[in-house]
């Protein structure tokens, strides 16, 4: 069996970078900002919705830097769904106030080397690989997000080596990942032919420092030290209601 | 005969990906949206008669993430047919609410490994051929877009590589494509000369996860592992007139 | 002697692609346009004078793709002429509703492993040199203009060649643009110190797929093969007074 | 015990680029620019409080060169705190006279090449690895940033080496390092999982030729020669409240 | 000794290339175009006394293509001097008309390979060493200039030779500089901490396509070859206070 058909995938995903324009948002006056405001709670208010229907997710995390101010993160059964939300975001008056800083596009997925089975049974019968698939997002204090890909540079070429060999590297691999269980928390997104990148990685946690400690770690690990490539990092902090409106509160 | 002479060519494309300025298009009053509106239906309305005189094809689908909002893909007898509908769409008022996000000039082709012939008979007799060579857009929920070259770097390079090998390559790189039949269909564009990478791969399904089980089965194969060089991904949903007019109405 | 000395230059170069400002342009009054192109045709008709004292020679061409609108492509005596046309086109109305795209300088050659000579002769009295350093541009149909490089990557290093190796390459290299003859006419043009590639490849044909064939075909040579590095690729249409004026016309 | 574990981390760092919009900045009338550097000065007279207890530290530098105007550097207990600063700017009238030029987001950390301890005490009881993990930025005349990261690639891939290497390697490194000692002061953060590169290095001096003496010199230290990874660099002079409304008076 | 040790530093030098917003410059009415060029003739003006005092030297080129209009090029005897004469050009009205388009940050210097010495006298008190560490900008018809590193790139690592190969490398590297004494003369400036690369060359000559000739032959030499890295070209036209004011004028 080859490698696509052993990946299981879930909800597709959409990360939404925005900046806001600082200059026109302190240009407005308050009646403007009053009507951008309750629009966007409009907007993040009819995610609760969603989420009780068991049909996607959605967060909101400030970033730390200029890379952007805020990031919407989207999880929807389909690509017509994100793309509505995008649509009916870039609608609304305070979006106004925004310009795009980043986005991805990747779909949720369990790796052939994590799925496991093998018994024979249907893997979207397991309420636990259902519930990686269409995960809802923590209310974690911190989020990191970053792109990346496997190599595939002359001898340091993932995609020329034996299964076998990836299944070994990714065990350990796997190891690095599970010794952080309970502190940092990932959703891995797939984002071949979605994206500029293979993988999306998703992290959440109630102590920044251990996306350090978790991503230097890893970065001694063989697969990789030879085989990963990285886009940007992004790092944040979580937006509740409250925290989002004093944020924007001049 | 050369590599080049076996090559077929047939109607030249451009994919035209455009941004909308939300910011100006919900600034805009009823009255010049609806210009804007009317301008654009005519502009697209002319297509039909196109497809009808065999002289073309076009398309145009929404683009999931800030990449770009929209692609108008073209397939036209010439570089000034293209030229034309990009002037003729520039004018317009509706372009005035976009912004330019990327294109791609290419031409329609069959590769000398895939064109088969052989048998002497002149291939661009063969209606099958003809069909390839100046395809009619399908009309597929889900669309997806690539430019990518074959790489040149040190042991890696594909244009050193005798025939026999890149054909036997490409043969097995055939099966995987030819594996997914009824579930994508592609059509591959020559850009050498014409844009900054040596294809554009454009694909269609009516299962959006068909591209990504497709395009990272095809990562394995040795002819993508080694000598693989991709640019930009694009994905997106079919915009028919009424869910355009969906996507742009306030 | 030295590779450099062995070099014959004539005319410098400037291609200067422009985007037309299309908001711009289409929120002017008749007036306003009528004043721009009347500018931009006086500035265009001072080119005849130029042609006809034999001091140069300059064409427009449109170009298919986002990548700019048009190109002047100016061939002058000295890089003082070429920076007063940049001055004085600049200076007009009509470039008020311009944005710049690309611009390259460069120096047309012919270069030591072409000009031949060798029989003691001085090559700048040869009149066929001299066309050939001083070239008028053709007014071909099509255009296709690209910067490139030889590559120096540890194995793969041209400037590491001896000599005689890289006349070799070059030999069988030029048998492939000879079998072009009649079909693609070229303008080789260096730019070493003078802008961010080694060399300017200005290619006019009366059929733009010749272009894909000549280039393709080059690419399994192994002079562009193992040492070739390309920039952006711009292909294009030859706009004459007539369709320079159709293309502006709202 | 792991690289990771070794690793000891501080205060969190942002490193915020501005450049002003000087035709904004001169077209403002006086009481516009009076509010806006009142609102200034009132920003950076809180860093005051910050230092005073000893949860933070602030400064800002005159970057030469066109990659920004300025930079305000921040250490603090939290990103959540850093992220309220960058908000803080962004709201005062000050801010919107300016631009985003480039941002850094790391941590302080001493690395377990430098940490030293191993007599099984606990370093974060020792005051000099706290003034060191939490330092004051000195109130030096020239400054210096860049980020950096360790090279893996094929041959020279840092994290492939073996530890007792990396320490063999790193310890010569510092001797350049402590050469310097008195002549340039700096500060190493980490930003693994925060940023684009793996550290950002900022160095102080008096004399701002020390920075290329030794940055010069360890280029030549195969820690640096072989894997070595730089972004771009970064110089200036120290902004007091004097010469920076020096800087902004008309 | 140590390399760092071995280099010679004069003067910090600014290139700040500059493009004039046209369509600003020539929407503005004659009163202010007037303003404009009073300002900028004053501050042009000021370089005399700096001249004439020795403390520093400052030029003015046209630049031929798109990349800037021009450049304004100063050397002075610290960062201070360089950042208020940025900050000054910045504050009159001239400035308002022209954009930012590239500025590099390095200091003029000998390299340990050129400096020669060893007799163990102080070669700061050598007047030839000054006269080249503090230049006066030549008056030549002719600029170029362009940033380099040198490689580190596996087998081709500048920074793993040894010196005495170095130095047998750099001696056939000038030879060959030398040869071209009296038709081009060059300021080499050190970046290494100041800018993102490790030189700047600035180039001057009454022919510009000595430029060509020397930086051609140079590439077959192994320095270049094997081990010389390049950012961008710019090459241009003396600007007197007269040809300034012509290129100004409308």
């Amino acid at each position: 069996m080859n490698e696509a058909a052993l990946t299981l995938e879930g909800w597709y995903a959409l990360h939404d970078f925005r900046s806001l324009n600082w200059t026109a948002w302190t240009a407005a006056d308050d009646e403007e900002r009053a009507v951008a405001l309750e629009e966007l709670h409009a907007f993040i208010h009819e995610w609760d919705a969603v989420e009780a229907s068991n049909t996607g997710s959605s967060t909101v995390y400030a970033i730390v830097g200029q890379k952007a101010d805020f990031v919407l993160m989207h999880l929807r059964e389909s690509l017509e769904a994100l793309n509505q939300l995008e649509t009916a975001f870039n609608k609304i008056a305070f979006a106004q106030y925004t310009t795009k800083a980043y986005s991805y596009v990747s779909i949720v997925e369990l790796s052939n080397y994590a799925a496991g089975g093998g018994d024979g049974s249907d893997p979207m019968l397991n309420p636990h690989v259902i519930s990686r698939l269409k995960p809802i997002f923590p209310q974690a204090k911190y989020f990191c997000f970053y792109p990346m890909s496997k190599k595939r540079d002359l001898a340091d070429n993932w995609y020329m080596l034996e299964m076998d060999k990836r299944r070994e590297l990714m065990h350990s691999h796997g190891l690095i990942g599970r010794s952080y269980a309970g502190k940092v928390k990932q959703i891995i997104t797939g984002s071949v032919g979605f994206d500029d990148w293979e993988w999306g990685v998703t992290l959440f946690a109630e102590d920044a420092l251990q996306f350090k400690k978790l991503i230097y770690e890893m970065r001694f690990d063989e697969v990789t030290a030879r085989y990963g490539e990285f886009g940007s990092f992004y790092v944040g902090n979580l937006l509740t209601p409250v925290t989002f409106e004093e944020m924007l509160k001049l």
